[in-house]
C-alpha cells in the first residue's frame, strides 16, 4: 500500500520542494527585487459574513513598485500579481515577467501577499493561525478574491488612480485565482494572465490521471530506458523492503539520512522527486535530462533498484546523504502548511497514477481516504465539489464563449498540471497560449540570456495580447 | 428632526407594506397556487469559511412545479424564481409572469426561499435565528447567491437535467440577486430577469435623492394640488404639534388608534404611505390616484393638514383608526426583520429626500446616524462601500460592455426604485426594458385581464428576448 501522501501531489507539495529550489537560487541571488517598498493593508478578515469575528482586521502585506509607472492621470495600467500558497518572493525567480515588461508597460507594479501565508497573519503569529480549523476558517479562495478587490479598489483611490487599467497576473493556483478574479470580479481587472493555472483539475473535469501521464511522459520523452528503469524500479523495492533487513539495505543503498522506518518513506519521496523534476524542467535547468542521465549513467547496471539509487546519489551529491521525511515529519508539515488546509476544504484536486501509459505504481484516488486524513489532520472534510460549483470548469467553453472576456490561460505542456489547464482558444479574448517545451509557470518566472526562441515567442505573444487589451480599455476610457 | 426611521425607505419597509397589501388579497384568493410542491434542501450554512460552524447545514424551502415542463432531455428551461427578503410567497400578486408564461416556455418552475426568510431558517426558530449578530451572521446576499448555485446544481443533477437551460428571475432586491447570480455564476444561469432591481443605489452612483424624486413627480402627475398639498403639510402638521395639546388635536384629526406620543410618529407613517402608493402604483390599482382624489376632494378646504387628515381618513375607512407605529414597535419590527440586517451589513441604499422638486421634508442621508442606528439595533457596522466593492455598479456600463450577457433589467418609471435602476441598454444582451407608467415589479406581478396595452407588450418583449436566449442555447447544446 502507498500511503496517502504520495497520492498529494497537489500544488502545495510542489510548491514546498520549489520554495526550497527558490532559496537556494535566492541566497545567491538577491531576496527581494530593488524598487519594492513593503507595506501592509488593513484588510477584513471575513468579506461574506457579518458575525462579531468578521469585523476583525488583519494586515495583509504587499509590495509595490512605483519605478516604471507613467501615473495615476495617464493610461498606464497596474498590473497586480496575485500571490499564491506561500510567502510573497519578489525575486528574478517568480515573477520576472512582471518587472522586466513594466518599463515597456509603463506599469505599477504591486505584489500581494495570499492570507495566511508569510506576514499576512490573521491571529498575531502564524501558530495561533494554524491552531485548528476556527482559526483557519477564514483561508479560502473566495477570501483571498475579495482581499484582492479591496485592496485594489483602496490603493487605486488613494493614488486617484481610479481610472487606471489592472491587470492581474497569478501562476498556478495564484493563476487559478487571477482568472477566477477576473471573472468574478470584472470591475477590478480588465485582464488575467494565468500562468499554468490547473482550473479544470477538479471533480472529474480532467482526467485524474492526467498529472502522472505528464510526468510520466516528460521522463519518457528524455530516455525510454530511464522511464522503464522508474517503472520497474518500485515492484523491486518492494521486494527488497519485504526482505530480511530490507529496510536497512534500501537505507544504505540510497544513503539516507537516518534509517528509513517504512519503504513509503522512500517511495513518496522518490515519487515527489519525478513530480517536481517534471513540473520545474526549465530550458536552464533540464532537471528531468539530468535525473535520467544519472540513472542511465552505468549501461552494465541492470537492477534497476540500483540505477535509481546511484541516479539519485549522483544528483544528490556523492557525499551528501538523502534526506527522507518520516510521516510524522511530513504530518506536521502538512499540518503548519496553509495548502494542505486548502486541500481538505474546498482545493479538492483528484490526481492519481493509474493507467498503462505511466511509469507510477498503480493507485487511484481515493476521496474516502483523502477525506478521512483530512479529518485527522484537521477535524474537517473537504467539500469536493465545490470548487465547480463556486467557479465552473465542466461547461467552460460553452459558458465562456459568449460570456467575459481578456484573459491568458498560459501552458506549457511538458508541465504535469497543464493537464488540468485550458490548452485551447474559447473565444477571441479568453485565449490559450501553450508552448510545447514549457514547463510550471516558465512564462511569468525568471528570463535568462539563453532563454530559448519559443519562450521568448510566448511571452512576447503574452505582451501583444495584453498590449491590446489596454489599448482598447484606454481607447474608450481616456478619449483625448 | 425627523426620525431616522423616515429615512430608511429601503426595499425591507416597503415589503413590509407590500406584504401586507399582499396578504389582503391572498385572504380573498388562494395562498399558494396549485400544482407546487413544497420541498426542503439541506443546504449549506457558511459557503465561503470552513470553521466549525461553517458545516452545519438547514433547511431551505422551494417548491417546484413540473405541470408545464417539457421534461430533462428536451430543450425546455428551467425558471427559477429568486426569493427575496421575506416569505416565500406563491400567488398571483408575486410571482404571476412565470407561471402564465410557463405553457409558452414549457418551462420547469423553481422557486426559492431566501436563507434566514419564511421557513429557510438556519437555526431551529426563527427567535433564535434573529437573536444576534453571532446567529445572524450568514445572512448575506453573497451566502444567498451560493445557496442558489448550489441548489440549483444539486437539482439539475437529481432530475438529469444539467443541460437545461436555467433563467432567474427576481423582483426587487430578488431581482439584483437574479442579476448578480448571472454574474457571478454564468455557469448556472443562461440568463436573468431582473425587474425592478436598483442595482445602482449605492454608494454615490444614483443620486441619494432619487427615490423621494420619483415619488414625488409620481404625486405631482396625479395632481399638482394634492403635491403642493403635501409638500406644505410637513410644516402645519409640526406647527399643530408644538402647540398646546397639539399630539391630541393631531390623533384625533388623523383617528390613530392610540394617541400620538411624538409628532415623528405620524410624520413617518404619512411619508412611508407616500411611498408605498407610489411604489405599488398599478394600472389596476391606482393607489396614488385614489389618495390624491381624497386630498384634493374638498375644493373648500383650505388648511393643508385638514386636507391630508380627510385624506387618509377617505382611504382607511372612515370607521376604521389610524394604525400608527411607535418608534418602539418599529425597532422591535426592525429586530426581527432580516432585511434591516442586511441594509446594516452590506446592503446600505443612501436614500434621502432632498432638493427642491420634492414634496418630502429636506432630510439628507446621514451616514453617521444611520451607522449609529446599526450599532443601537444589531450591534454592527454597515460597510457601506462593500457592494460596489463586491457587485460593481460604478462602472456597469464600461465594464459589462464587453463582459457578460443575458440580462434583462426591467423597470416600471413611476417606480421610485427605478431611479437606481438599469435604464439603458448595456449590450446587444444587456439590455433595458422600460415602461412610462410601470410600477414596482409590475412585470413579474399578476396579470389581469384590464392589463392596458403597453404593460403586454413589455411582458411579450421580454417573452421574446427570454425566447432568443434559449433558443440559442439550445441552438449550441441540442445540435439534432
Amino acid at each position: 500500500m502507498v500511503s496517502v501522501e504520495s497520492r498529494w501531489p497537489s500544488l502545495g507539495t510542489h510548491e514546498k520542494y520549489l520554495s526550497s529550489l527558490r532559496r537556494t537560487k535566492a541566497s545567491i541571488h538577491n531576496t527581494i527585487l530593488p524598487d519594492f517598498e513593503m507595506r501592509n493593508y488593513t484588510q477584513t478578515l471575513d468579506h461574506f459574513n457579518f458575525g462579531p469575528n468578521s469585523y476583525d482586521t488583519f494586515l495583509q502585506r504587499y509590495a509595490i513598485n512605483f519605478k516604471y509607472w507613467g501615473g495615476a492621470n495617464t493610461s498606464s495600467p497596474i498590473f497586480v500579481y496575485i500571490g499564491d500558497e506561500g510567502k510573497l518572493v519578489i525575486d528574478k525567480f517568480t515573477t520576472d515577467f512582471l518587472v522586466t515588461k513594466a518599463p515597456h508597460f509603463k506599469s505599477l507594479l504591486v505584489f500581494i501577499e495570499h492570507r495566511y501565508y508569510g506576514q499576512s497573519n490573521p491571529f498575531g503569529s502564524m501558530e495561533e493561525a494554524y491552531k485548528n480549523s476556527s482559526t483557519l476558517q477564514y483561508l479560502s479562495s473566495e477570501q483571498a478574491l475579495a482581499d484582492c478587490a479591496q485592496l485594489i479598489t483602496d490603493l487605486k483611490k488613494n493614488l486617484s488612480a481610479e481610472n487606471s487599467p489592472v491587470i492581474a497576473v497569478g501562476g498556478s493556483y495564484g493563476g487559478m485565482l487571477a482568472a477566477w478574479l477576473r471573472l468574478k470580479y470584472p470591475h477590478i481587472t480588465i485582464g488575467a494572465l494565468a500562468s499554468s493555472a490547473p482550473i479544470l483539475y477538479f471533480d472529474d473535469i480532467t482526467a485524474h490521471n492526467g498529472y502522472c501521464s505528464v510526468v510520466s511522459r516528460d521522463f519518457r520523452e528524455s530516455s525510454e530506458s530511464c522511464y522503464r528503469t522508474i517503472k520497474n524500479s518500485w515492484h523491486e523495492i518492494k521486494k527488497t523492503a519485504t526482505q530480511y533487513e530490507g529496510l536497512t539495505a534500501l537505507s544504505q543503498m540510497f544513503n539516507t539520512c537516518r534509517p528509513l522506518t517504512s519503504v513509503e518513506e522512500l517511495t513518496d519521496f522518490l515519487e515527489q522527486i519525478y513530480f517536481v523534476k517534471a513540473q520545474y524542467d526549465t530550458p536552464f535547468y533540464n532537471g528531468v535530462n539530468f535525473l535520467c542521465e544519472a540513472i542511465d549513467k552505468d549501461p552494465h547496471e541492470i537492477d534497476p533498484l540500483r540505477r535509481i539509487a546511484s541516479g539519485f546519489k549522483a544528483i544528490n551529491g556523492i557525499s551528501m546523504c538523502l534526506k527522507v521525511w518520516s510521516v510524522e515529519e511530513m504530518n506536521e508539515n502538512d499540518r503548519l502548511f496553509g495548502w494542505r488546509w486548502q486541500a481538505c476544504t474546498e482545493m479538492v484536486m483528484p490526481i492519481d497514477c493509474t493507467g498503462k501509459e505511466q511509469m507510477f505504481e498503480e493507485s487511484p484516488f481515493n476521496l474516502t481516504d483523502y477525506m478521512s486524513r483530512c479529518k485527522t489532520l484537521f477535524n474537517v472534510l473537504p467539500r469536493p465539489h465545490w470548487i465547480t460549483t463556486e467557479y465552473d470548469g465542466r461547461n467552460i467553453k460553452e459558458v465562456l464563449k459568449d460570456f467575459g472576456s481578456n484573459i491568458i490561460f498560459s501552458n506549457g505542456l511538458r508541465d504535469p498540471y497543464s493537464s488540468g489547464g485550458v490548452l485551447q482558444n474559447i473565444s477571441s479574448t479568453i485565449v490559450a497560449v501553450t508552448t510545447t517545451k514549457g514547463s510550471h509557470c516558465l512564462d511569468i518566472a525568471e528570463s535568462e540570456v539563453s532563454d530559448p526562441d519559443w519562450l521568448i515567442s510566448q511571452r512576447n505573444m503574452e505582451v501583444q495580447i495584453l498590449d491590446s487589451w489596454i489599448a482598447k480599455y484606454n481607447s474608450q476610457n481616456y478619449k483625448s
